[in-house]
């Protein structure tokens, strides 16, 4: 049994591990913490949670942490940065699902994100959380920076085309929608129902954090820099985003085979047929990413639909897969959820 | 295991019965059946099942039904009646989700569903599937009538009030709300996203199916006839009921003891903790029902709030604990389902 | 022209109000106040507005408020009783849009609303603003107290049957469900789309401060004091209260004809024809209310459904007819407005 | 008074119309046809329109078109092109917000349509309705051809590029994403609410009808054919589109002045300062369309963001404006609507 914790169980995130961990087999939830709310009862604040997590929250500094196996932060970004390391040496090992750990490029990390990093040597040893590049190395870590919602859809979607050197990697183009829980769950007036519901927008469009990491990670795979516009849009639903990739041939492939051959073996990508159009609810509360190759009109410019789950694949349920892997236990373990539809 | 048969396989009850025994462990799906989509495979139908069901519709006339241990019925009234017979003789267990074998008045079911009756003996025998009330008839029945989704929603709430007798039976309100995936998935333009978005509005006020369901289940507890006015309302959700029930006291009661004792051994019923208003996201793809019971300003009426999904405990959930019921399995078999929120 | 000011422009009664004003050809907009938004372009915030209100957000002290001829209290409970006095000695007209002057019975709203009265004299002065009740009061007032939404909808399916004697006051119910623009433009958690999207729920059933309100219009009406059991809900949609009302028949009456007779002559109740079910997006965006009258099984409980737009005929749109009516103009001035449908 | 008729008034297009003409006080609405609602009143199938509108649906064999100055067609595709020619000849002008007279190209239409074109001596004739290109053609059309609603938001928002020749015109990028009520008023499943609801899929992906339309006009604009990637999108919500445009630059220009003088003198096109993110809601229910202008990170390439109301300036509003110019009328009549926000 795998002893987890939780730090800052109060988001969407956080409840979203909850409903996973409660109903994984090889996880006994230890501690859960909240500042604001210790002592309260975790099923109070979310009654969907009754009878299924009798945790209480507690404060953060008696919460038993470093008696955990692994411990989550489902916290606002630069909070890991700093208790990473104490839970590290106590032997923890440790998933960060914010942004601390996540862009290598320490001084590029603090002009997005505002903040000085306060430990940029585990941002070195941190693995890039995201079994579909990464899963050996997430096999052996202590810190997983597990990645973001955005940026795993986004990814996830060009990456056989990167991978295979057969697009123009200057101008990539990701127009992505989101559900309103990507928000998180604060108490602003830009996401209050009356403001979200029967309303679409782009936002962020100067610049957005999520634009750094998912260069980062096609840099990577393409082995140079590539050239990116990035444009997130919030879509009046609670969950889900669906990404809309363009990007320019430069080399004739058989795209559909390239997409079936790289996410062969992959338990948590499905590529669909052709002329799919995979929907955001396909995935709903699961832990898939389905994805479509288009190439309209037969013209020189490929159209991939990307969707998943912002809470599961994009958050917590690729948190419980680094878990898994960490672990050495089945990668699937808890995460065979059939999606909710309708 | 179980070989369960779905008859009608493309509706939401459908959908989400494929849903649910995909989860079961003890269940061996076996055959769908769909006239009008024989030979497709489920998963095109709904992606979300893709990697869990590998089905496709049979034929109704080519489908091994008879071979199954279980068979389902999520089709409209009118059709179990005149199939389940021949089912039943061939020693197939039978349960249907639609109203044939709800009402055992037989004239009474006629005059509110608009046709004669096919098999009225079956009517005789077949159990009224609301375990709360006939767990042990269940057990041992061949022929099970899955209560509808407002009748269930109803009857847990009023019933401990009825049950002890302390409240006035002739002027019962109960004021209901339902989410759009209750109408069913039919091509109508009155539930259509446009019509049904951003709206809400009562329907069937001069008189719904679910009347006389709900006043003989509240009769039969009651030893006598009841008085109830059933106003159903639609609401811009996809999942969900909520009953907001009304009655006059006429003994004193400890009304919260009274329900947390009617309850306290079951398993699917969550009395909450006095001053609590349940959510319908609380119960969100799950088989629970929530309820809370409030008497506002000390008054002589008392306010009872029951919740449940109605595709779940509504539906498709209640119809598996049904069958775990009639199978001697654990009554929580593959429905130990942590409800998704948000 | 009559010049108008708004104190607490930045609600959505605000906006309402400006959106209303901004068509309206009698009336030239003077000044809105934000303490916290001064200086800021109206059009800055609501980008609807652009084209249609070129005024700023002025600071409350620097406002030209006892210039204008009526200034509307958009503002939390609590701050058009401290600012009215001065107002109305200045000579200018007040309608506060918030709960301030409802209550006749100061005792009475100080517990309900939590505070100290800080002028029951105007309380006794003020003309509570349903112009189905009170409309020649109204002509003459210099202080109108603008109804609640729950208790106008409320009110105008109830008082018919009060006012004609015909309907046990004592057990009076009203379970009204409201939109989620009806709990205000607030940063609270409870509200924001991921909490309130797919979701229903009751709330404030031990007492809602709307009920006294509504009792204290049904007393007045019936000259005696009523039992009322009030229950509110939240629906997943910005505008609309439907308002489901019950009750016990003392007297047989023609009831359709009876609501109207009553509400013949007025411009903005419309009572549908028999077995009619309103939709509240039958009146988005207008002023209307619009009540069916149902009898079902013929039995002696009545059941009443009142809509209205909360922000319309529920706040802004009353306050505008009530200012048409204090100023003389057409009643009707500014508020032929069309429902948006779909 | 201009006599006014409508052929195919059921529909949300045609509901639309009528909400525009019921407040245009230039205008007698005279006839309304539906060939399967015939006799019925307009308002009991639209209850928002009681008070506003008294015409029957009449049979349009019946229909005193011929008396009309002008005729809506708010019909399918293929109708008017069979049925413009007589009106034509009575000399009633006539607007089809249908797509039968789009496209200049017969053999390009019958492609895309799928059916033989009835009329192509009209097709000749007819005048593109888009008045920020053709106002003076529209002046004096006898026909005019309404745009679509993706061509509308997606025109506008790239012709002020395409005309000053500065952006590649071979890979333009059109991601466009509608509200529902842009699937029209029909019963199909795959716009049920249950279905649309919470969810976000592309569609059309392969080919989409909107997608010759576009390049027609961008092509007249650029005076050359050019390269579209279009696709469009499903979003829950009832109204809107919001087109995310993509384009090269091939030249450098002042981008926000360039938009700011093209629409100078434009009453429907609002062109938001620098950083600005239109939303759909705040054109809800009006005739405008409001345009935002980016350039991210200083790359090469361009981002415009475009909203406007499916159903008014990308429909029915539009109409109206056509209609205004063919009749000598200010432009605004009728459609001087404040949105609707919340």
């Amino acid at each position: 049994m795998i002893k987890a914790g939780i730090v800052g169980g109060t988001g969407y995130t956080g409840v979203e591990l909850l409903r996973l961990l409660a109903g994984h087999s090889g996880v006994e939830l230890t501690a859960i913490t909240s500042r604001g709310d210790a002592g309260k009862a975790v099923a109070d604040m979310f009654p969907s949670l009754r009878g299924f997590v009798g945790l209480q929250f507690s404060d953060p500094k008696d919460a038993p942490l470093d008696q955990c196996d692994v411990v989550f932060f489902a916290t606002p970004n630069g909070i890991a940065m700093q208790q990473a390391a104490s839970l590290l040496d106590a032997g923890v090992r440790v998933i960060d699902l914010a942004a601390d750990f996540r862009i290598k490029d320490v001084a590029l990390w603090e002009q997005w994100y505002g903040m000085s990093h306060a430990n940029p040597a585990l941002v070195a040893e941190a693995v890039y959380g995201l079994p579909e590049v990464n899963r050996e190395q997430i096999r052996g870590a202590r810190l997983v920076a597990n990645p973001g919602c955005y940026p795993t859809a986004t990814q996830l979607g060009f990456l056989p085309l990167v991978e295979a050197g057969c697009i123009d990697l200057d101008h990539l183009i990701a127009d992505a929608k989101s559900g309103v829980s990507g928000a998180g769950r604060k108490a602003e007036i830009g996401i209050l129902f009356s403001e979200a519901s029967d309303n679409f927008k782009a936002y962020g469009v100067p610049g957005h954090r999520h634009l750094p990491e998912i260069r980062q990670g096609l840099a990577r795979a393409a082995g140079k820099d590539v050239g990116l516009t990035f444009v997130p849009h919030l879509t009046p639903m609670i969950r889900g985003i669906h990404a809309t990739l363009y990007a320019r041939i430069t080399r004739e492939e058989d795209f559909q085979a390239l997409f079936e051959q790289r996410y062969a073996d992959e338990p948590f990508v499905d590529v669909l047929p052709p002329k799919s159009h995979p929907e955001t609810r396909s995935v709903r509360a699961a832990n898939t990413c389905r994805i479509a190759v288009h190439r309209p009109q037969g013209r020189d410019t490929l159209v991939v639909l990307s969707v998943i789950d912002n809470l599961v694949k994009g958050a917590a349920g690729q948190a419980v897969q680094n878990m898994n892997l960490m672990f050495g236990l089945d990668e699937c373990s808890g995460l065979s959820l059939v999606p909710v539809l309708p």
